[in-house]
């Protein structure tokens, strides 16, 4: 299993989560390219720390939006995403060069990460960015557009799992907005980390799901953040970046 | 002579000069890379059309300053600032190698081009953004720090003289703020390109000047600026890339 | 009737139509607040033609959308939209009494002038928005959220007709993207100021509507907006200031 | 004496400094309008805290800077630079309207702070954005070209202190880059606030400086800042706004 986080996501003077602790732990940054988050001195920062720690850099490709986060969804059209996409990457595998290291996934961040589970033209459009750089693998939900425009393209689909959100039965993330949306609880945690070695994901109501996921992602920027992301690690046994 | 022009320098909606004319005449793009202008899908145009038509590429780096078109000098700290130009550099040459090209020089934009003639670190905080992406050549004014900074990081300096601007009896340029800064008459315009031929600038006051430049920038935002970049390419006779 | 028109809707170097010679035309000018276009200085000019010419302003409220000009949706929370609002008629409002005069009217700008059609929290947001500044009336699409949440709040809603745009028999705009979405012909368009007098629009498949607008939208970025604007107001007779 | 700080510094996701704990504290607080730091929310939301406790709501103006926040210096045109800072108060003073209350004075921040004790003209540019706006007092650092273009200007110049920062014995501050920059010992800090009630500072060499100052700041972004601000106040005996 893939251990996986999002990096690099202060701004020039505001910084968010513990970006060092976390490097010790996963094995996958993805790395904020500036459209969300992200300063080219935080990025090179980042990609220079990765580099040293071993960890593989991805690029977190987000709608412009740093008054948002990227957390709220736009309706871009699809030509200018792709190349908004195409753009991210290359400024990001700048710095990852820079570092001696290069991008080696695509991971969409945020409301585009959402966007693309079922709108079909962004999805295709972050697919189409990615794929002019580079065929590089798209990390991203099972059974989104995103990742089945990726396979139709001949772009590596990587199914992602997260270690602190709630599922639906139906294999979904609990919205936000509702209870049970995140996991604060370490033994749960850790027992979604376990039974992810076998394939398994426990929904809030208790159904089982079976999941292919290869990389799981952990967060760093609420209280405790490290300290879970350790103890999945360690629940985990191996981690490893996918191939 | 190699043939140089500023190009995707509009924003979103906004656009500046005529790109696609200028194509048709100049040798090497100077592409503006999202800071001071240029979006990625404007970016990604121009190296198409760059491409087709055979034009090469260079990253016109710059503050980032929408608001000010790159043109207020900006007291960035050296280490960002290489950053940042490592980030414009690496966004464009994604853009341009989906295009089936690359990035082949640098040229800092407006007051980033002014602050490198005498400001030390930041001459050499754009070559060294440069150098952490590729040794690139850098194009920039004779006798600037950043030429002699280009020149002792192993990247070769190229000179630039501008068709339709005045020149001091020192061999700097006439400021934008006196008269006499702006040649308009294509008189003017077409006998500077010819006395280039044979390494000459006639001053604004007679003086004549010896230059080693190699590349003569020509402009597309005036009236009239497209005809006189014509004429200028006639006067030149043969133009080609600097090699 | 009154005359409207969008204004000052460049951006530092770029520009966009013709602002002052739209202020000999028309009585209330919509002028761009900085979040999809317009700078500080282009504010403040805009504001001190619009006093010398004797033309009201408004102001046209945008999504925070300088890349996409304000035309794409962005699903931004109520709160921070009411909020966005506010700010934006408070920083027009101080150029506009710097000049003599005042903001008298919010008219949202582009996608969030489409958003609010049907989008009740965020017709809702704008009109909160423009209420925590001050009662002003809000300019928008019959029949829309907008309209009726202006009313509900104890703002005046003013219909908005447009000279140029193409109407279904149901009375709404034909989309952009659809044949017939522009009128272009100079007598259609003065056809279109005529009928509005007598409370009448010709829908694109010649069915007649009523309507009860009381201010006009010319465009003045496009070739032959100016004079199109002109002879709309020939046509119109006498124009002035909705009450 | 007066004590202000710094507050609204956040963006969007990202917080500074811990503003409720400050507004129980202090008696004017300096908010970021959005060229800085801030944006609509955090702004009328630090206004709405502000106005229940009693506490008086300055422009912190600055440059046009997210990136740098505000602390390199730009050099920007004065025109636009006065334009900008009636923005920043315009639309700070509808936030402020919305909450009850209204900017009573100007303080500018950062590079614009240290740029206007000697740059002659962006110091005008700042008092005429200001009184554009209205009659406002400045708040600005002894001796510089801001509090004396005030004064020419007929605007109410304050004299600034800060609790935590060293002097020259020329009553100038110390650059940070150098040691003794900051005060970071309790006992010092309180030392200052209570020489200050007698028109004193104690310079890095322990010489005696006379001033005038009216307003005393105090930082809220630091480990212990708050602790440090609850001392100062308690060390001043009383605190009230600057007439």
């Amino acid at each position: 299993m893939d251990l996986n986080s999002d990096l690099g996501e202060g701004f020039g003077i505001w910084k968010l989560g513990d970006d060092n602790a976390l490097l010790g732990i996963i094995t996958s940054a993805n790395v904020a390219c500036g459209f969300h988050a992200g300063d080219p001195r935080t990025m090179r920062q980042v990609c220079e720390e990765a580099a040293k720690n071993g960890v593989r850099i991805g690029a977190q490709v987000s709608y412009r939006d740093l008054a948002g986060f990227g957390r709220r969804f736009i309706d871009v059209d699809p030509v200018e995403l792709a190349d908004e996409v195409l753009y991210q990457i290359g400024a990001l595998d700048a710095c990852a060069r820079a570092a001696g290291t290069e991008v080696v996934y695509v991971k969409p961040h945020g409301a585009l990460n959402n966007a693309t589970v079922h709108h079909e033209k962004q999805a295709e459009a972050v697919v189409n960015g990615a794929k002019a750089f580079r065929d590089l693998p798209i990390l991203g939900l099972p059974g989104s557009r995103l990742l089945e425009k990726a396979e139709a393209a001949g772009l590596r689909p990587v199914q992602e799992a997260f270690a602190d959100r709630g599922y639906t039965p139906q294999g979904t993330l609990v919205p936000r907005s509702e209870p049970n949306a995140l996991l604060t609880d370490s033994a749960q945690i850790i027992e979604r980390a376990r039974r992810l070695q076998h394939g398994e994901i426990v929904a809030v109501d208790g159904t089982v799901i079976k999941t292919r996921a290869e990389s799981l992602c952990v967060h760093g920027d609420t209280p405790g953040a490290v300290e879970h992301a350790r103890a999945v690690k360690e629940a985990l046994g191996t981690v490893a970046p996918f191939a």
